[in-house]
Parts: structure tokens; sequence; C-alpha cells
């Protein structure tokens, strides 16, 4: 299927006008490539993670969770390489105030010398700006550019900034204007607060390999580019686990995780083909097998969660930076050896957009005499907002305290909503909006034999039922 | 009762030696003020925060939910007063790095000259400093301090930095280097979320004055004097409440959710005599009455949440720095109006905090042949981290296998432990010290007649049930 940016707007509206999410200080006119998530968008994300979790600690008796803090020692992000490596040296024009990162200006540079037939020239350019890459030598960055005369693409000048590091990760100062002050980040993954609790989980839990540490959490990037909705944040929540292994039986988890994770993906009641595994070829430094499950959001094939065989990197580099020994007494082979790490790491707002991306239905219920369509959000009744409507076919007779009755029944198991409002055909409507998998409506015939209509949100079948039986029948579908 | 630092001490420890509490990144030697939730002591957290939040939500029709970003336009803190008022003027002794709130160091002064005798000068000494702090004038400050001849305590010299405003604020930059970075903070309360969003919930969730918008999350202030454990954090957590009214009504509302809000507290099986309600006679600037609930922890009473009657302070700034009308229209009334907010704000790290005090039991169980004694944790079951574990007597003759179809019963339900090493004794044991409400042993008995023991955490009573009626127990217990 093509790109279908029509969809992925209408999905966007509705979030808006359903309550689902908000952009991030709206009334000040927002801030960029943050969001808020309102009244049901809050409950379906709270859904999802409390899924996760269950999934992977209750379900798996080696998997413990862990909620580390977002500030860490600076430390942590010299041992795990984002101070060094999560940035790029960037310029920009000082005319168009667009920004590029170094390489890829010299690089379309190269490129359009070689379209010009001066390949030689062009090999030259870019063996030349990777020792300077190499080197850090910003000022010989800046002096290429200007030789070159390379140009920006917007404002056409050569008027270009000094060239400067952007590192991605978020700085503040914790204890502030004083001497003792010291610059700390908000954290850029969550992955590093497991690794660096390896040690006190391991030995307090008297966990034994393998096991896992699981943790949701929001995590910073400030992405330079940032865009599309919910998908590419500057902050955003992570899911994520690492699970510790014997050192050479890292294939064989990873191929497990990989199906586990996507066996977790199609509970969810999305189909097969929606989904596809793409192998990472140019691996990260930490990295010796890797791949993402891709989701087939309405804008195309996009990475959903990550698989990666992390190796013994970040352990021994936090063994090597904080002189604490990493290592695990394997009593079944008596032996010592800092463990091997597979980790799954999925996004909590990419899973939303996915759950989204699949429930939003038009529907033309059209028939001879009348036009007539409804949008209807299919979520998975376990994730829905709200499981269940109670609504009084009309606002008196009885009928509102026997409803009542209902509500007192059903409202401590899960999620109800009462409503007694407005034409019943448009309270459904409502309900289908924001994803209500069922609604009873309570009428004259409740009141001489007991039942209720239940009208089911994705059939919209309607059948009667005792109301006594109403509990169980959702907690039958929501459990 | 007085504090007990000891009791105090002995919680911390178990908390770090059971997994429930870790110093933040201690493999780098800490970070000052933050911690990390480890495995038993992220599923406590999670269950009070589910518990609040369903209590909050899911039991009030008329209150629902909202996720807000924890970056917010910089703005937001200038209409809260944040900017402004969140601060204070410090000063630091150069010798001793000491760092002192201004006013502080002056009033010492005064305080001194007036026990020489000398109080006209202490007036005038005071009354000038008043002039230079109502003026923002730091460099008169400064002035006055050394002409004063005014000293550090710690050094003796009177060697002192430039006068400096300290906001409790984090702040970092959205965009970094560029021209078009901008400072934002890192949100010092989740109430503010809530505040802008107001207009949003309201209208896209249809909601009818009065009714409430809660939400659950993190805040950061860079405390100057952060200390006594999970107290006064640097990064915490937050569970807050903002009830919508009709002006006018706000003295009912603020009676009414004083006294819901210690009904919550109680209904944790809490005796009332550890709680008490603490009127702030100095009325913050956004407030027309406000209170704390207080908990009597080891160290003496603390503030463990406030219930604070805020007007229309924050919607009526909000709407003065936005432009955007927060009017809601009052159908009853037929009246436009800035709704009056009546908040309950409790920290999620406190109230935990509160359930291992209150849980934490030094017993002593010495008879006259044996010395005995054991530490057990009498969480309440339906916030305790594990609510069953599953100990097979030993680990052969068939009876893991019946313990493993015992776990499979129950694990989807809640969560489960299994464990077959050890003696039973110390298996209860280290159940007893992470608070597990229940013990179930399969023994030869079980192969017989299909009955396990049941052991009970607080009494340390034995029963024995059908293994087919444990599940529906261990329900109904923390249910």
């Amino acid at each position: 299927m093509a790109t279908d940016n029509n969809r992925f707007q209408a999905i966007i509206s509705h979030c808006k006008e359903y309550g689902f999410i908000f952009q991030s200080s709206e009334i000040y006119d927002g801030l960029s490539a943050v969001y808020d998530y309102g009244q049901w968008g809050s409950e379906l994300k709270k859904n999802i993670r409390d899924y996760w979790w269950k999934s992977m600690t209750q379900m798996h008796e080696n998997i413990v969770g862990i909620d580390a803090a977002i500030f860490m020692h600076p430390t942590t992000w010299k041992a795990s390489g984002h101070v060094d490596n999560f940035s790029d040296p960037m310029i920009d024009n000082k005319d168009s105030k667009k920004r590029y990162r170094v390489d890829h200006l010299i690089e379309a540079k190269a490129d359009e010398l070689e379209k010009e037939g001066k390949k030689a020239d062009a090999d030259a350019l870019l063996a030349e700006m990777d020792k300077l890459l190499a080197a850090n030598d910003y000022e010989g960055l800046k002096k290429l550019i200007e030789d070159r005369k390379i140009k920006c693409t917007v404002s056409g000048t050569g008027n270009w900034t000094e060239v400067r590091q952007f590192n991605l990760m978020f700085s503040t100062q914790l204890g502030s204007v004083s001497e003792e002050a010291s610059e700390i980040y908000l954290r850029p993954e969550t992955a590093q607060g497991i690794f660096v609790n390896f040690l006190n989980v391991q030995k307090t839990g008297r966990m034994k390999i393998p096991f896992g540490i699981a943790q949701t959490g929001k995590a910073f990037r400030n992405e330079i580019v940032a865009r599309q909705f919910i998908f590419r944040m500057r902050e955003f929540e992570q899911m994520e686990m690492q699970f510790f292994i014997r050192p050479g039986s890292q294939k064989e988890w990873y191929e497990y995780w990989k199906e586990e994770r996507m066996k977790w993906h199609l509970s969810l009641g999305i189909p097969k083909e929606k989904f596809r595994f793409h192998d990472h070829v140019k691996l990260a430094h930490y990295a010796d097998a890797a791949c993402d499950i891709e989701y087939e959001f309405p804008i195309g094939f996009k990475e959903l969660e990550g698989i990666h065989s992390r190796t013994d990197f970040d352990l021994r580099n936090h063994q090597e930076y904080s002189k604490k020994k990493m290592q695990y007494f394997d009593s079944e082979i008596n032996q010592n050896y800092i463990p091997y790490v597979v980790e799954t790491s999925v996004g909590l707002d990419r899973t939303f957009m996915m759950i989204l991306s699949e429930a939003y239905t038009e529907e033309d219920l059209s028939t001879a005499d009348k036009q007539d369509s409804r949008v209807v959000l299919k979520i998975p009744p376990k994730l829905a907002p709200i499981k269940l409507a109670v609504l009084p076919l009309v606002k008196k007779d009885g009928l509102p305290e026997i409803a009542r009755e209902i509500m007192d029944d059903c409202k401590s198991h899960f999620r109800c909503f009462y409503e007694e409002k407005d034409t019943i055909g448009k309270r459904y409507r409502r309900m289908d909006a924001i994803g209500t998998p069922f609604c009873i409506t309570v009428d004259k015939q409740t009141k001489e034999d007991g039942t209720v209509t239940i009208r089911h949100r994705d059939s919209m079948q309607q059948d009667r039922i005792p109301a006594t039986q109403v509990r169980e029948l959702v907690q039958k579908h929501i459990g």
C-alpha cells in the first residue's frame, strides 16, 4: 500500500477532536515536537503500557521491572558512548538560519562534482573531510566548506556560522549557579538505567542468568528534524527490556526475542502482513545483530521496535568507567563472566499510533433512504479507554436509577461511562468515536424483564441480555 | 511519638537490601537527591500509582485523566508565577563554598544586633534589605553584606561572590546551539499541565462543572538542601487532581476533598492517629485556603499531601498571558465564568515511604528453646509487589510439576513468585521481607488430597486448602 497522507491527517484530527492527543501548551501556540495525551489518550496509553508491563514481567518469572530516574550520573553517558557519539558537527547558514550536518553538506558537493565528471576531485574532497572529521578539526571543516564555495540551498549564500558539535542530549545544571554545579543530561534512552542497576538487581533479587530487567519511562532527544506527529518527538516514552545471558548464547536469544515480540504485536489483533522485520546492515557500535519490527503506518512502513544483540558492550564499559566488577558467577558452568545482553525496545507513543492507525475506520452506513456514516475506533477491548457505556434511553420513568445500579455493579471492575443526554444514536456515535466496545441501553422493557440492550461497537449488532450478566460479559472480553 | 532515626535508617537499609530503592547511578557513587526504584520498589510504586488513578478517575465519573509532557512552553511558567517567584537571591562564600539565602544571612545579622541591644540598628538593616530586595538590587545587597561586615559562619571570612537569583527550576535548551534555541524548564509541578489543557479537555470531553482532571507524573526541583532519603528529591513524582468548580463554592469543595483524600489514606489500613491536618497560616499567592495532610513518619509528622483552594489564579493568569478565553458557560445558571479550582496534590514517593514506614516490622519470635526474629513488611495485599509465592517443599517427587500447575492457574491474574531452593523457613522469611501476603507450599499430602498449605504473612498462620481455591482466595484479598 502506498502512503496515505489523507488518512494520516484524518487520524491526527480525530486525536485532537476526541481528546486523545493535544499539542503541548497549545494555548501558547505549542512547543515543537512535544505532545500531551488528553482524557482518552492518557487511558489508552496507560492501558498499552500496563499490557506491556504485564506481558513482560508478570507473565515471565525471570523478568523483573525497575523504575530508574531520568537524571543519572553524567559518567553514565560517557560509558555508554552518548557523550562522544550521540552528536554530529553542524553548521548554520546565517542568512537562511538553516542548519546542516557538515558531512551531509560536503557529501552533497562531492555528488555534484561526480555528476560533473570530476570523480577524482570528489574523492579528494571526501578524503579531506574524513581526515578533518576524525581529528575533530572544526575550523578546518569550515575552511573546507568556504574554500569549496559550498552554498546554502535556501539562501544561496556561503555566509556560515562556526562548525559546532550538536549533541542530541538535553543538558541541565544540577546544583545551579554555584561552582559545585554539575552538568547532567536528560536520559536519551532508558536502557542505561537498567545497566547501571544490573548488579543491584541481580544480587538483591537473587536473579539467575538468563534473566531480564524491564522498564518503561520517558527519554529525551533534541532532534534537529522532529516531525510526523508523535513519531519523532523530543520527549517520548520507551518500553525496554534488557535480557542478560551467557556469552555465546546471544544468537539463540536474539531469535527468541524477535519471535516473542512479534507474537506480542500480533496479540493485539493486527494482521501479520502489516509487520515486517528489517535487519540492520550497518550495525551500531554496540551490536553484533540488530533488527527493527516495522509496522505499516498510513505513512508507510516505519520502525516500531528494535531488537538488539548488544553483546557485553554496555556492562563492560560501565565496568571500565566505574571500576566496579560487572561480573556474574554462573554456578552451572562454574565460571565468572560479564553477561551478554539482548534488548527489546519499543516506543510507547509509536505503539499508540499503531493502535490508532489500525483502529480508525470510516464507515459508510447509507441506505436507500438516507445517507449516513460513522467514524469508529476498533481498539482491542482490553486497551479501550472506556469499556462500557451505560445509557438510560430517557431521563425519566426510573430508567436512570436502574442504569445507576448497573454502573455501581461494574465501575470498580473497569472504566464505565454514564450518559443520559441526546438521542441514543448520537450517544452510540460518540462512544464509537472513542472506541468504547460495549454500550448498554436501559429502557422500559428493562423494568419489565430485567434485560438491557447491549450494542457491540464493531458489528453494531444489538442483543438483549439480563442486566445481571453485563459485568461478566464485559470482563470476558477485556480479560 | 518522638522521631525514631534508628527505625528510619533501618527502613532505608531494608529498601536497599531487598531491591526497593537504590541510590541513582550508585556505581558512579550516586547522584545527590536522586533515587532509582528496584525490582520490588518499582512494583509497589506502580501499584500505589494505579490505586490512586483508579480511585480518582475510574471511581469518579466526573474526573478524567491526562498525561501532559514534562516539557512545556516557557510562558507557562511566567503565567504560573514560577519564573518570578520560585527563586531566591543567593550568595556564596568563596572560601567555604557555602551558599546562603541573602535574606537569611542579613536577618541573622539583625538578630545578632538585637541581642546586643541595638534594636534601632537592626530595624534599619532590615528596612534597607527589604528596599533592596523589592528593587531586585543585587549589587546593593552585596554591598550591604560587605558594609555590615557579615561573615560566613563556616570560613569566618567576608569573601563573597556576587548575589545571584537561584531559581529552583531546571532549565535546558530546546533546539540547542542555534539562534533559534529557546530556554525551557523541566516542570516543577504537574498542575500547570492540567491548567493549560483545561479548555481542550472540557470541550472535547464535554465536561460539565464540577469536574476534575487528574494526572500523575514526574516533576523536578533543583533543591538547595535536598535530603532525608526520598522525602525531598530533585526528581520526584506527583499525583495531582484539579477540580474545576463554580466560583463561590470553593469552601464546600475544599472541605469535601479534604475529607475524601483523608478517607483514601485511611483505606490503606493506616490508623487515624497517624494523620493530621495542618492548616496553612501563611497562604501561597494563589490560594484562599490550604492545608496539608501530614503523616507521622519515623522522623516525625511531615507533609504527605496538599489540599489547596487555588481560586481562579491559574486560569486567569493563563488567560492573560495566552489571550485565550478560559471561560466556561454554565448552562444551569446561564453564566460565563472562569472556574475556581480545588487541588489535591500528593507525593507518590512520600506515599511509598508512608506505606513502607507503616509496613516495616521487626518481630521477636524467640521461644524458650531458641532465639528467632523476622523482618516483615505488612504491606496492604492490594499494593504488595508479589501477591503469591508458590513453593514446592522439595525439588522432586513431582511437587514442582504440581506447583507449576498452580502458577499457570494464577499468574495471568496477579504477580506470582516461584521458588524451589533452600528450606521452606528461609523462603518464607524472604517473602516476609518483601511483603508477599500469601505463600503456598506443595507437599506430599498435595499429591494425596489436592490440598496445599497456605501461610498468611502477618499472622504466620498456616491452613490447608484445596489447591483449586488458591486463586480465588488471593483475588478476594487483593480486589
